[in-house]
């Protein structure tokens, strides 16, 4: 029999299913949220409900949407179409967006290949990238998917998935972050910076 | 304007507001939640709503309870009223369960004295436990507040509360932790562990 009320032992066991929050951790939010006002709690399951019911993802690019609606930069008319880029998660979009640098269009996979977690080639957009490449405008795909292996892994599927169709495909370019120090860089950074070090002009040098 | 659908950017609000959710933490959770099934959001969000409804304070010790009912101890017919343990957080009532030793009751503080975070004697539920100890046939009562600077600040000011009465007062033993090794306990610790040593029978050294 638990010592708690029915409900916090509750909440604590839907905390848990968060992949990032351990059981203990779980519990003690539990916990905190007993000491919220009725009011703040009622808005917070408000809140919830309305995820599950008006979230969805955009039917073109499937980056978060109002349910059924297109996404927030779908909807911007101003986005070049002609240029999509590839990442694999809605937060990667968010990264993106905060340059203010890129004015194409996305195509989110919401995952990388990964056979030992159990997804394929059809859990990650694949085909859907391939048709709206096939039927649009597209001058340039640039693949954004993490530089791990599961993201490289990706990127060279998607390489051979669009092989014989028009646009040009690119990879975003790995390196040495920007004020970052040589020193503490690990070494497979330091080989990617090596391997695609580029020529300056001579009047730079 | 938000990039993301409105329910996503308001429940990375509300997971912030936890304390220990940091607002990093409370978007990646909201970008989890995200990728819930609808049934399993609905249920999240039935639960707090019970969490605001359901979920209240034992009127006879303040540890959590099912609203306007005792609590899940205070219920059981076996525990031992002459003897109240007083913690500051319900999570400490837990905790002293976990060893199963303990067989009386508890009284929740619900906090510990502090002036600088505007907590005093009133939100500490004082008043309630010495009249708990006046109306009671109590004899002993253990404070078990933390051995932080507002754990002692609160044991002492209900020592002051509750000289004249009847009951035995008491406070956890402080000292080196079972299983745990002297050179790496802190120096507050070791000092404790000697300013409270204590005789062995003869039959043992």
């Amino acid at each position: 029999m638990g010592l708690l009320p029915e409900a916090v032992e509750r909440l604590a066991e839907e905390f848990s299913r968060f992949p990032s929050i351990g059981p203990k951790t779980a519990q003690r939010l539990a916990f905190q949220a007993c000491r919220w006002p009725s009011t703040e709690l009622l808005a917070m399951a408000a809140t919830i409900g309305a995820m599950a019911e008006e979230v969805g993802n955009c039917p073109i690019c499937f980056f978060l949407s109002e349910r059924g609606e297109l996404c927030s930069i779908c909807r911007q008319s101003n986005r070049d179409e002609g240029l999509i880029c590839v990442v694999e998660d809605p937060k990667d979009v968010l990264a993106i967006e905060r340059t203010g640098e890129f004015r194409g269009v996305y195509h989110v996979l919401g995952a990388a290949l990964s056979p030992l977690d159990g997804i394929g080639p059809s859990d990650i957009h694949a085909d859907e990238l391939v048709e709206r490449v096939r039927s649009g405008q597209v001058r340039e795909v640039i693949l954004a998917t993490d530089s791990d292996v599961e993201g490289e892994a990706t990127a060279g599927y998607l390489v051979r998935r669009l092989q014989g169709q028009r646009p040009q495909i690119t990879r975003l370019a790995h390196g040495l972050p920007v004020g970052g120090e040589l020193a503490y860089a690990d070494e497979r950074t330091v080989a990617r910076a090596f391997s695609g070090r580029q020529a300056l002009a001579a009047d730079q040098t």
